[in-house]
């Protein structure tokens, strides 16, 4: 097989030493112009997962603020790194330039801000930032301009909105119960809880009231509220909250008992609910010694350290959904479906679950697009991927691929 | 008999108006020469119970920071008052400049160094300030002028120590054990908790490393550490743990076993380890915004306001002490003696419990020092006031007297 000889030829097409260059920097431009290029903005945990997953098959260019992001990015898989305060619009404006797909994994407070900052550039988006605004408020921006943006579209939310998506298409639902964890294995007192996401974004999990259907009837409970206890194979007993994770299934579905709740090692959300009683979660300045602070920065400065994962330290992600309702077919009889997951951190790869159950939902939409499979136009939360077959065995057969199983129990 | 002629007249002695008014101002000028003169030092929940108790058979002044603190005391009781900041060496020498005795009711951070500047001023001191200090180290200075310094002198520590110090001059004593706790009568949750005295040296009790004293060795354990369950009639289930109680005792006593424990509600020993564990009570800066700052002050800023008593807000005093050891009249038999004490606050005078127990040990050493019934000179934990006989009956009459009452059971 015949090589390239020059790399890119960076002074011009000056001289071109041969035919076998002139006929090789064909191919390759080729192969260039085949790949999609995609910018992830946001370097993270799940961000530096989803530019390895996606690099190879697309172009990709990482972009995060932080050095230490994307140096590894950078020097292990020669990944496309770019620098820079991305809440600033116009910095955010020239790093997607290039791409054809955009990637939004920043911390929540700035999702929504992208989303509506980048809009106009008329690149499909796909987002998992958990911002805590309404996606459909974006709605008519996102249609003026053509573009797909897909929200929310990590495992939690995401996938259960993926599975219910392909539910609802194809019988009636009267019930979803989504409970979904990211742990550490190891149980370290008090917090037994590693931030396995952005760790201001945890937190807004126990302060963001939780709003669930009941009975046809929204209902708004404190988050952490309602704990119960469950046991899972292999784990243990766990204990579930209510936190905020239906989000936009509340508007796009009509689905009489609906509930998110959220999985930690039992006993902790009783700390969280003490640290929240005593204000230090509170956003609201207060005066300290003549100096204004907001309680919830001392609790960073104090809390994220410990809630970091150290190197190598593994965690897994636990989820169950269970879906259930009529499907016409056995007249009054419900049928109940039950998908499991029970992912762990890859140690060859040293990508935490956290990142790979998120990040390869996020890579699967990627794909969907760059393939023309899913075309809607607007915000698309991922009920909107699941409702198609193929799209959604497509999905699961991506996931399946790198290792992330649903296992699915019907009857 | 006949006494003085004319009183302080003010307006000089231009035309005294009539023989009775020189007789009765006579009388007055005699009492007012007659009475001790005692300032008090803070006037807080505890020092304004001791201004209070004081006044009338001693000319009190209460001197304090706090307008709102002393406010009450000069209204209310017609108390004399001095408003300044007893942090500074020459405001505090200037307000005790007419008293015979002085009372230290200042919080723990300041006890120390007050005793250290007024000791040149030679008068007697009795002091409930809890400083972290150890009071023999002021042992030189204080014999020096010739004083008598009773440290420590409240309920725990304080009756503790007196009623050891009396049975370890009449028994060799082989144990010892102290229960206490000042509580609110309500409970709610999560402190289940006000702060019955500084509340900065509450958190010093949840963070000071505990002495207690095992077979004769002095064992180190953290604070909040051993938690054990116990029963207390009429009150329920209480949870005590190590506490930095026994202080002077490991110096002055020669017993092989001793214990000082503090007692809660069961379960906010919990919160309190989660929130030390977290930082929020470290005194070393941490950097939040570019702002330094010390956990323990947003501490404050956010705790103190929720663990302050509402305006009659009731609570109570607990505290069980039982001394074991050999009487030398029944041979190897163990004789115990334990002393309870269940107090609570007193309506008709708003007083808190704590204040009333802490405040009247600390009056009953101020009665025996002006009444010359205790000379001892230097440093004295209240134990050495415990040792006669007298001065015990005296301090037990003192407290019964004002309804704080020790129950003895002996077996």
């Amino acid at each position: 097989v015949l090589r390239a000889v020059c790399g890119r030829n960076r002074v011009g097409a000056v001289d071109c030493k041969s035919n076998i260059f002139i006929f090789t920097a064909a191919i390759k431009k080729e192969q260039r112009m085949q790949k999609k290029r995609v910018t992830v903005l946001g370097a993270g945990l799940v961000g530096g997962a989803i530019a390895r997953d996606l690099h190879g098959e697309f172009e990709v260019t990482a972009a995060d603020m932080s050095h230490e992001a994307l140096r590894r990015l950078k020097r292990d898989h020669g990944i496309k790194t770019v620098r820079g305060d991305l809440g600033d619009p116009r910095i955010l404006s020239s790093v997607i330039q290039d791409a054809d797909i955009i990637v939004g994994a920043l911390p929540g407070s700035m999702g929504y801000k992208m989303i509506e900052v980048l809009a106009p550039e008329k690149k499909d988006i796909v987002d998992i930032s958990f911002f805590p605004e309404d996606p459909f408020t974006l709605n008519k921006l996102i249609e003026k301009n053509g573009i797909t943006v897909v929200t929310d579209c990590g495992v939690a939310p995401g996938m259960g909105n993926i599975i219910l998506g392909y539910h609802n298409r194809r019988m009636a639902v009267s019930k979803y119960r989504c409970y979904v964890g990211g742990l550490p294995v190891l149980r370290e007192w008090p917090w037994e809880y590693k931030a396995v996401f952005s760790p201001i974004d945890v937190i807004e999990e126990y302060i963001r009231p939780a709003r669930y259907v009941e009975n046809g009837h929204t209902v708004v409970r404190e988050a952490l509220s309602d704990p119960e206890l469950l046991q899972f194979e292999g784990i243990g007993t766990l204990e579930a909250w209510n936190s905020d994770g239906l989000r936009t299934l509340i508007k796009t579905m009509h689905i009489p008992d609906m509930i998110e709740k959220t999985l930690r090692y039992p006993g902790c959300i009783e700390y969280l609910r003490v640290l929240r009683e005593a204000g230090y979660f509170s956003y609201d300045e207060v005066s300290v010694k003549g100096v204004k602070i907001r309680p919830i920065d001392v609790t960073a400065a104090l809390l994220f350290p410990k809630w970091k994962l150290k190197p190598g330290e593994e965690d897994f992600t636990i989820m169950k959904i269970i879906v259930e309702g009529n499907n016409g077919k056995g007249g009054e009889r419900v049928v109940r479906h039950e998908w499991d997951l029970y992912d762990r951190y890859d140690k060859e790869t040293d990508t935490i679950s956290m990142a790979r159950t998120t990040g390869y939902t996020c890579t699967a939409a990627v794909h969907l697009i760059a393939r023309g499979m899913f075309t809607r136009k607007g915000i698309c939360p991922p009920e909107y991927l699941g409702e198609d077959e193929d799209n959604f065995r497509f999905i699961l057969d991506h996931l399946k691929a790198r290792g992330v199983e649903y296992r699915l129990t019907s009857d």
